[in-house]
């Protein structure tokens, strides 16, 4: 069982109306049979995806339509009833399940493909597609999803958007800030705003969806996303390599990026204690062994011979120059087991007991020097102190493990994590978000004055606060 | 002599309070030599490049630091002076010049590079950097400007920002929503709000520096920018072609795209009078002739053998199946000349008489629809109608030129042009922004409840209305 939230926490419920009979026999004539009570039913979306923290909602919404969302806000609006707007539940840090009683509104039942246009490459559709859906579907037509990330099978692109994920490839294709052509949003109020546009270029006014992008859904619930979507590459190849050191692997980037160029798509690293809980807990086996570093390179091109050559002319320098010690291109069968094994650490992760999660951005150079300092500042008060991620974008993921969780140990982290960072004037969420767990620790990236305006934007958009309430943003002084 | 603002579109001015001799004397006092007044010396910063507008300033500040930038506004926000934010003043639809006697504060003077790290690619520098220095500062590094455009001698980065600017490498670096990183802002009241950092994924709250690109001067003042940059390419190719309908240039795009796929960088397209108009002003002569409809193409790429032989392979396929009747591919020299032909077409349109300038984004295939639809229209009434554009953006550039500017060719033109655009749920302005004379069509590109909430953004941000009044967005009702 799942210790609830708010007593973990000792957070204090807001007055928010509480749910009524009433209430929920108007959402079932509204939406008759998407409508979830009952305990059991709703306990899945009660609790996050690593069961650590639970809410106690009692009514999940299952709207089809953003006409529906509309009509579910309103009336929360004029109840003050607060909402929990809820993608595939997959976000790290608290943020897509409630943190007391609030109403879950799922996306789950909004999965259809609206438009997709195979000469500009624009997708358009409901906030509840998945993306792994989404990817399979524009393979068809020679297309890809401009993102990809571990929970693929479960997200929804909506949740994607609203907690503006990165993922696997943000270093070829660029974020979502600049994919995402136009999305369709419903305010706290009910009403509907539409900048849904299928353009590539549009300079009217204030780009407005980009505050919604990454807002977590606070400010709006997601209901429609128009996103540009680049060409199935014709040739991809993986490379899975070993390096002596960290600094060979930050060697092995820049050697990589200057000779593989524009076919360069991911470039991953792990420690050595990644790969051994990989092993342990999946049964999976890495291609490469006997390394304290390991590095994942993917390059998508529109020409094998040529992606080939290039690949290979990189990888007889690197072995040359003493920079890779070995390594393996894979072939189809081991193309996925080598991806897999990096993307499988989370999972790999969770069986270890509890997990301390951190998502941070440094400057590239530093970025292991804070798994060093932690492990020699944690000793044998943690079981694992593992450190992996997207080391072109800078993005570590650094993760602690333990049997259970303890005050003592998270006293220990925190906040020495966050000023670490802080002093390095790096980001304490790169890609996961703050959510429910990180909202607190805002300033370590955010001067006070940019805190204070966003607060102000959240009063503005709402005034009643019921959207995804105790989420991301410290609350008012 | 062109034509004041407020006389050729009546516009009222707003009761902002008037300078006086106390107000410069301050002013003198913060940034003593700095401060330019006499009718002859403020003139170049009243009138546009395309000397269609005309303002009445009587002051141009020119401050060097953030510090001062604060001290102008705060003075001005206090004092009630409307205030006219200025970079290079390259913009094409009047918004980087006053319409009464707004003090212009020019970021001329700000032009320092604070920071550039080798291994991100993230420069970090003052807003008053003009374009073409950064890139030149770039290259000596093995990097350059993720944009570039026919300003690029002139522009600031920061009106860069400011304008949301797009240009021709866009096709390749996506635009300025992913590539700048962080702003420095100073806000109506003289705050400061420091959002500029380095870091390439950063999801600590809302993304607030969103709200600036594209704003135009209206919610802040720029005066920094951090934007990542990608590599100097190792080998760049420009090849020329003419082809004989729209339709052809349509499938030379999509062939192109499979066949260049990464190293594709820009896909242009201009008609025959485009090409006669630069022929005819700046003596340039095109390396191809003879066809209605011309293509520049450029790739850059990592490795010219395989750029080569992939331009080779596409140049070959598209001549042998007719897309394409003759063609170019550049050598050093004839490089610069097929260039120098696109982003020359603004400037031999001057060399015409009076310019009405359009920036529209359509679906791709209804690109050149506009121009034929147009010039039947107008017939005789327009001595040119032109169109050229980024095709590969969807953005087309419809020029009409006339001796001098006349009330009834403008009615002839607009809302025609609007409508049309809107039919087709284009945008009327791709990349020029809406500055003074479009920001009364916004309704055809943004629904009702859009620009209301701009207008909310507008009021929070600037209570008094001094940043840039009379741009961008209609008068609050």
């Amino acid at each position: 069982q799942v210790v609830s939230t708010c007593e973990r926490y000792a957070v204090r419920r807001l007055p928010f109306a509480r749910l009524g009979d009433g209430d929920v026999a108007f959402f079932e004539r509204l939406m008759p049979g998407r409508v979830v009570t009952g305990e059991e039913e709703v306990k899945p979306f009660n609790v996050d995806w690593l069961k650590s923290v639970r809410g106690c909602s009692q009514l999940v919404l299952k709207p089809q339509t953003t006409a529906e969302v509309s009509q579910v806000l309103r009336y929360c609006h004029e109840r003050n009833l607060a909402v929990n707007p809820q993608g595939g539940n997959t976000g790290l840090v608290g943020g897509s399940v409630p943190v007391f009683d609030e109403i879950i509104l799922s996306t789950a039942l909004m999965n259809e493909i609206i438009s997709f246009d195979k000469v500009s490459g624009i997708l358009v559709c409901q906030a509840g597609c998945v993306l792994e859906r989404l990817n399979e579907y524009l393979e068809e037509q020679g297309f890809i999803m401009p993102l990809d990330l571990g929970a693929k099978g479960s997200c929804h692109i909506g949740g994607n958007v609203a907690t503006n994920a990165g993922g696997l490839r943000l270093l070829r294709y660029g974020s979502l800030r600049g994919t995402v052509l136009g999305l369709e949003v419903v305010l706290a109020d009910g009403s509907a705003l539409d900048c849904l546009t299928s353009l590539r270029k549009d300079n009217t006014g204030y780009d407005l969806k980009q505050l919604f992008i990454g807002s977590e859904g606070t400010l709006g619930v997601i209901t429609a996303v128009s996103i540009l979507c680049p060409q199935k590459p014709k040739a991809v190849n993986l490379a899975f390599l070993g390096c002596q050191s960290f600094a060979k692997v930050l060697e092995t980037f820049t050697t990589c990026r200057a000779m593989l160029g524009e076919i360069l798509s991911a470039y991953e690293f792990m420690d050595e204690k990644c790969m051994e809980l990989v092993e342990r807990h999946l049964k999976l086996s890495s291609p490469v062994t006997g390394s304290p570093f390991y590095v994942l390179i993917e390059t998508s091109g529109s020409n094998s011979t040529h992606d080939e050559e290039k690949l290979n002319n990189f990888l007889e320098q690197a072995m040359a120059s003493g920079l890779v010690t070995d390594g393996t291109v894979a072939t189809d069968e081991k193309k996925i087991k080598a991806s897999h094994l990096r993307e499988r650490i989370t999972e790999a992760l969770t069986h270890e007991g509890y997990v301390y999660k951190y998502d941070i951005s440094l400057p590239v150079g530093k970025l292991y020097d804070l798994v060093t300092d932690m492990r020699a500042r944690l000793g044998q008060s943690a079981k694992n102190v593992v450190g992996y991620g997207h080391l072109g974008d800078g993005n570590l993921h650094l993760n602690i493990t333990a049997e259970s969780y303890s005050h003592s140990l998270l006293d220990a982290i925190e906040p020495f994590v966050y000023e670490w960072t802080a002093r390095c004037s790096g980001s304490i969420s790169a890609e996961h978000g703050l959510g429910f767990k990180k909202k607190q620790f805002i300033q370590y990236s955010k001067p006070r004055e940019a805190v204070v305006l966003m607060q102000q934007f959240k009063a503005m958009l709402d005034p009643k606060g019921i959207l995804n309430p105790y989420k991301t943003l410290p609350s008012a002084p």
